[in-house]
């Protein structure tokens, strides 16, 4: 209460606490709910914004609601993440889902000592990322004492006498706590409810202005669906920036200045141990689904000049278009220097470069930060033998 | 001798060594000159590529011959240095000059616990480079016990009982070995000889595909100039991946592939003792004599997350064209996660991107690499309130 006193304060916004919003209907204008203290409300609006955001998924699983089951979205559930392993009781821990969250929460809990599991139902390890770059994370978490279980689908948690197992057809788990990070989905169900149109995994559809199917109603963040910008079609990847950019877009258009957005690459990247994982723009797979004709070409490069010292491996995986001669996406590994370089092909996107032109860029060059060519520059140059 | 020998075993390239080329004729496709033995020799030629390269520039100055005083370009200039180091008797340098050369010189001297004084006579230390922005380098170079003397021109070198000294109007240093790291030069006199037409420092002119003003002769590399994607003018910036990319189209337009090169961004890095310096595009005095009206501004990020630990500052100065919107140059300092972040905006230069595209690219996050708006972003960002 405190802080939504602050925030009137300083922003001078009536920011409005112990209030659920239930209904909204678009054609009175008007949002109703109930407070806390049990009574109805009702706002009315000119323009509203649906900021609801992404919960975790939550699976039907028999053992799901047992106490040292835990999900990650919210600051609630880090702390009582947190709460349970100040608790010194929790040795071994299994982690259902393989995906950003689930690797980096494993790298904290091997941080902390932990025996760490992980499991999912598809047996392949980081589906899009190119196989042999794919195997080389998994065979680093591997080295770090992390079991790695793809191929096994959870088919209950069940409590013993002293924790938890996680039961698979094959396979049984014994932890003292699970994690489920199985992803996240969009928080609709108002929007939903209220006629809305939804689009991809039941995300609020936006044009680029951030307004939904009602012109008067705004939503922003990761309950919201993006343009793709090599596509130019309709994508939903949830990531903090596009959902803090949508925020700002959303402000100005209310305010009456007009703000477009003109899409996401869908640029990522995280950290697992020693590597830095990142990708850009389409996979195989995608590039394939929106009918390009892609081709990929993976190559090892080095971190550093040739010589120098700390000189590590990155490796690159470029996926360009037959037809057109269109980059379409890039995917890299290594032990440094990935994080930053995926910007310079997130870009190229953008602009709908060719691998031709993106190959002719002027990247920047010392020995202590790579070899004269970028390894992505490389990469273009042995992928345009093949496009 | 041994290595030719590889050369043309491997390449099928007849690789002539102890033969100095003196003359070109471009009527009768020619190239005479003098074998070591002081024989002459004749070539004739269809294509004929000058790949001569730049050379140190070595001031007229009284006791430049002097021993103990060098210069830093070719592998023979590093192994003197290296040899007068391995003396051990090496406690103090002086290096004249104070740009990227220089400076990584001064950090290895440093790294030797031999102590440096630098000079110049341009008072203003890096003056490409936003004010505030070389302030802390130097401060950096300062706080590791480096004499920094910028805006004292250099009379002449002079021996001493025990070593060497260098002469300033109102300053003297000592010094056991003087490094003369003034820049480069291209190595152009065959090629204005042989009447083929010169551009800026007089580096041999070249169109998009290395031909010189004589259709069969190329130029490739430091001693060539190139066009600058920025304001579509000749530049002269030699630089490793320019010069390597130009050999590379030289080879496939003498083989009738049709190769042009689009130019450069004159991107570049370096660093400085724990500082990394990046650079890309126009800075202020070249936006403004290109006939640009440019505006600058600077921020102060993170190079990683808030309240990640490591965090530490990264300076962007972004600079942009008020008249166009057009993004122009940035430039960017900090300890970490500058070298690779430069190319991000160096591929939006490729594009001609204004400021306001460049501000809604889709670029990478994740709390042990940056904030969640790249400092690149919030640059963008804060640069468009001024346009």
């Amino acid at each position: 209460m405190r802080q939504a006193q602050v925030f009137r304060d300083k922003q001078n916004i009536n920011l409005v606490t112990g209030h659920c919003a239930e209904t909204i209907d678009p054609d009175r204008q008007t949002v109703t709910g109930k407070k806390t203290d049990g009574d109805r409300f009702e706002f009315s609006y000119d323009k509203l914004l649906i900021a609801t955001g992404a919960a975790a998924i939550r699976p039907e699983l028999a053992g799901f609601d047992l106490p040292g089951v835990v999900v990650l979205k919210s600051l609630a559930d880090g702390r009582r993440i947190k709460k349970l392993l100040q608790s010194n009781r929790i040795n071994q821990a299994v982690i259902i889902g393989m995906g950003y969250v689930a690797l980096e929460m494993c790298e904290s809990l091997v941080g902390l000592n932990i025996a760490v599991d992980m499991v999912k139902p598809n047996p392949v390890f980081l589906p899009w990322l190119e196989p042999a770059m794919a195997q080389a994370v998994k065979a680093e978490l591997e080295a770090k004492g992390v079991g790695v279980h793809a191929g096994h689908a959870v088919e209950s948690i069940a409590k013993t006498a002293d924790g938890l197992q996680v039961n698979c057809r094959d396979l049984t788990l014994y932890a003292d706590m699970v994690l489920v990070g199985i992803g996240v989905t969009p928080c609709s169900q108002i929007a939903a409810n209220a006629g809305l149109e939804l689009s991809l995994n039941q995300s609020i559809a936006v044009d680029r202005k951030l307004r939904t199917s009602q012109a008067h109603i705004y939503a922003a963040g990761d309950c919201a669906d993006a343009y793709h910008v090599v596509t130019g079609e309709k994508a939903w990847i949830p990531l903090a920036l596009r959902a803090n950019r949508a925020g700002w877009a959303v402000a100005d258009n209310v305010c009456g200045q007009e703000s477009r957005l003109d899409g996401i690459a869908g640029t990522a990247v995280f950290r697992v141990f020693d590597y830095e994982i990142a990708r850009t723009g389409l996979d195989m797979a995608e590039a394939q689904n929106f009918g390009f004709d892609p081709v990929q070409n993976m190559i090892k490069s080095g971190s550093k000049a040739h010589a120098h010292p700390g000189n590590t491996a990155i490796w690159v995986n470029m996926i360009g278009d037959k037809k057109s001669g269109r980059l379409l996406g890039v995917q890299m590994i290594g032990k440094e220097g990935v994080a930053h370089r995926i910007n310079a092909p997130a870009v190229a996107l953008h602009n709908r470069m060719t691998v031709q032109e993106y190959s002719q860029t002027d990247l920047s060059y010392a020995p202590p930060f790579g070899p004269t060519w970028d390894p992505t520059l490389t990469a273009a140059n042995q992928l345009l033998k093949r496009l």
